[in-house]
């Protein structure tokens, strides 16, 4: 027996093995991931493991590795945020979004991190000897929300898109204030003296930080969709390159002390539409496979490890300092977004309302990365009680929060997230106010977000497509490839129905000579050739496909529903129809 | 700039990185891999970075790392070739890959063994100090052939399928061999004195070795098809059981000393039929592309690593030694196939004729295996002369012959692989003369293959699909499967030239109310409830199918085409009938 030598990558099989067989048991009984939040029961699962290693070896059980976790477990969830992100409601709350995550976090950083100090003066509490800048050191990391914590409960409750986008989007970019605040406390902390020279330097810093992770993401994003103009040939490691530029992205930004999540998704959100024009349809698939499968093992990676760290002899409990953590996370957070909100509602048309503002400060999970930044904290007398108080945040948050925040959504009556994708139609009208909107901005000179949509789009159709794009004479709309894609799922699901034969047969086919008439309307609305593209296929098929059956009515068109149920459907109609 | 943090996961990274665009550029320029093999490019393009790395550094660059080889490397190569093995040939001609694996590895490594230790009793060469044993164990190393080469060269040629199939799997199980001799030697080397139980204990290994490898592979193959019953709910972590399951029947086998080759082929092979059937499609696609990716992926690094290996002050050039281990390399080889074939042929109806036999012996390309075990050797004074010598000899191989391989199957008229897949009728066929020779083995008392294979099917069809299959009350037969997966790919073209709609309303489509009679005759022939399930897709589909138009005429069913040609193909004839 030679365990020493395969030891590395057999635990590492070994772990994911155990989390894949956590997440088939979980769905084996079909009402537990109903109830309680999948993260819970993994944290659970992880809570069992921990016990059972520190009853059997009788010490602590490993903790979850920094480096592990923010060189390997974090960048696949963040490419997944990033690449699956719907840019439309993420651009149009771009705004809101920035300055819930810039400053919503420094609020919540230094609202947790004053009061606690507060609290330290509390003779009764033997608190005295933890600073000010130790308690906003601290602050600084408990503050920000966590993507991976939101993503894994908001995945399942289905809020409105809106919604969703502020709290996600606000999670994922509030890196950039998280890494800036708690570098600068860090260094604070073991400086001797603190210049007012520094804390400027600090805030310059935010946007160096921002920035330059956005930058970095962008040029290897850019560089990604221009290799794969060239994969034409060896299609088979086209998706390796997705991979491979998103992740270089990561570290190099992570290397220069920018912030990785922010570079990892401004490189997916801009390699997404050239390298999918550019790739086949099969590298696709499995890119997009690939990425949830990835993000979906490092999710279950780290809720399972959490839990085993949470067990063992690192905490000190003091438990005056944890409660009042807890209650002022929960406090500043409510607060934060209250104030922010009026701010934010004086300017818009579309408000908040208030149900919103409670989900949103509600959904302020905290997770894995403000647990991997406590054990990053150098050494000091009281580095225990900080991972003690970070652990029971989490735990609360996942647990509590994380569990009622379903019961909530429902008893408030939240607006829920549209089941059904827009229509061909509906996406034609988007498009026609979108360039409405942009011409009326242009007249009256206000330069607003449509105004700045049109341009890059202009300079991406006239500039970078030619560029990045494999077959740059061809630019096809969106509502093409939609078009397209939709042909091909109508196919698939024919004759996975085994249906094609028999569809081709049918005799109600055949009244399909009728020209298409009604296009000519938009051609005011869309640019010339697009339009040329879409109306040659439009004319070719498309009122003819519609007439197929009544497969495709507006229910069915987007198509979230099974291919097995949908197959059925088909087949049911078409014997009514017979 | 903090480098050393992300140094480990950027530097891997950097290397994948470069391989891939090393493979982009070659195809670039689209005539040169079809002169030169992809994998003497690489090892060039590895020779020009040593070449950089040691002109900078002016030290030697860093050595492929055996571990890193034999852990994360070899295993994806193995796995895909493995999964894609076409098992009918494979099975087909098991004795004589058997006897060339075993009988042909031992062969080779006594005779390269014995007349290299000739060579060193000349005084001229000044080499009197390597041992008996010594040569052996490099006899050993250097005497198998190695998979990763002889696929990145076979790949190119298509020769025939059961030539291809005997150097192919040859390469493969020659590993449990190389393992058990190479251990033995080399213990043996580090012996006092050798007792004969030690010799008898080796040949009792081989079986250990091998059998134990084929048990823990297909113990791990068994208990994937089992787990991805239950994966139903959760199909995004589908492919992911694939790779985790076949990657620690490797890490098993390794651990305890048998053939992690032989395992993981076994495990693939096994679970390959029922993990197809469970999966979801778009699982299986992800499972194949990134199988395919990630073995090209280390391919490339392996060849790219042997180049930077060579380069550098490891090597001890003792030319007469050298010319006589590449002499003697190809020498025994031949003599080897020859002695061989000759038994070989006297058993069976299909002879391998003198063309194939040169092409088996030419064949014999040496790799990376040989190169990483010469690197574990333990450290003795001539060890810098056999790396030397096994440099030159894997570079003699991959270039010299890798490079004129393919103008000698052009010139000898070497039987090509048959470009066109079977058809139905033809599959239906096959299908019946196994049954009936099956039948014949039988009544003769004769226990052949067909009369294994037959008892193997109906053990297969009566307890294992019970309890590994999901839908085990519905075991759908091979036709049935083929025949949705041409339907599907049918309406996949369909849909890609844009002629469902056209399809559909296609006036000759509907001349389709004859219904199947022929289907009568195969009765006999078929198992019932196999031939229930075909006839009524049959009856309702197949005929009606074949007649919407020309696309399914015999060289399309098939269909290794390029999409895009077929789908004009279809169009054309279509504009045609119309």
């Amino acid at each position: 027996l030679d365990y020493q030598h395969v030891q590395v990558p057999f635990e590492i099989t070994l772990w994911i093995m155990l989390a894949s067989l956590a997440k088939i048991g979980f769905h084996l009984y079909n009402k537990l991931p109903s109830v309680v939040p999948e993260s819970c029961l993994l944290i659970f699962v992880g809570l069992i493991m921990g016990g059972i290693i520190y009853g059997f070896n009788d010490k602590s059980p490993p903790v979850m590795d920094s480096d592990i976790f923010f060189l390997y477990l974090l960048p696949p969830i963040v490419l997944d945020a990033g690449y699956f992100m719907p840019s439309r409601p993420f651009f149009e709350n771009i705004g809101t979004i920035l300055l819930y995550a810039v400053m919503g976090t420094i609020w919540n950083v230094f609202g947790i991190g004053f009061s606690l100090y507060g609290i330290c003066q509390v003779k009764a509490f033997r608190l005295q000897d933890v600073s000010l800048l130790h308690n906003l050191l601290f602050g600084s990391l408990i503050a920000a929300v966590d993507p991976v914590a939101v993503l894994a409960v908001f995945e399942e409750i289905h809020v409105n898109e809106k919604l969703h986008i502020l709290v996600f989007g606000e999670s994922l970019l509030n890196d950039a204030v998280t890494v800036v605040l708690y570098k600068l406390f860090r260094s604070f902390c073991e400086m001797p003296t603190i210049k007012t020279m520094d804390v400027f330097a600090g805030v310059g810093k935010f946007f160096v930080v921002g920035l330059g992770g956005v930058l970095v993401g962008l040029t290897f994003g850019m560089t990604a969709a221009f290799t794969t103009r060239f994969t034409k040939d060896i299609r088979v490691i086209e998706p390796l390159f997705v991979f491979l530029y998103s992740y270089l992205s990561y570290l190099t930004a992570e290397m220069f002390h920018l912030s990785g999540i922010v570079a990892i998704i401004a490189c997916a959100m801009g390699m997404k539409r050239y390298v999918e024009a550019n790739i086949s349809l099969k590298s696709h698939t499995t890119v997009k496979y690939f990425m949830k499968m990835w993000s979906s093992v490092s999710d279950t990676l780290i809720f399972i490890f959490l839990g085993v760290s949470t067990i063992g002899e690192n905490h000190e409990w003091n438990w005056p300092y944890i409660c009042f953590t807890v209650i002022f996370c929960l406090l500043w957070r409510a607060l934060g977004v209250l104030v922010l909100t009026f701010f934010v509602n004086r300017f818009h048309v579309n408000t908040i309302t208030s149900k919103d503002q409670f989900i949103i400060a509600y959904g302020g999970l905290r997770g894995a990365i403000c647990f991997s930044l406590v054990f990053l904290l150098p050494d000091f007398h009281r580095k225990k009680l900080f991972i003690a108080a970070t652990t029971v945040v989490i735990l609360f948050t996942v647990f509590v929060q994380g569990m009622t925040i379903r019961p909530l959504v429902d008893l408030l009556a939240v607006k829920r997230k549209r089941e059904s994708a827009p229509t061909v139609g509906e996406q034609i009208h988007i498009r026609f106010l979108d360039h409405l909107l942009a011409g009326i901005e242009d007249i009256s000179g206000h330069w607003g977000q449509y105004y700045w949509k049109d341009k890059l789009e202009y300079f991406n159709s006239k500039y970078l497509q030619k560029i990045l794009l494999r077959e740059y004479d061809q630019p096809k709309s969106s509502i093409v490839l939609l078009y397209e894609k939709l042909e091909r799922k109508h196919a698939i699901e024919l004759a996975e129905a085994g249906q094609l034969g028999h569809g081709l047969s049918h005799p109600s086919l055949l009244n399909n000579d009728r020209t298409v008439i009604t296009d000519k309307k938009l051609e005011d609305t869309l640019n010339p050739p697009v339009l040329d593209n879409i109306q040659e296929i439009l004319a070719r098929n498309l009122y003819r496909i519609r007439r197929t059956g009544p497969a495709y009515n507006r229910h069915t068109l987007p198509g979230e529903t099974e291919p097995v149920e949908h197959a059925k459907e088909i087949l049911i109609l078409r014997h009514k129809s017979l």
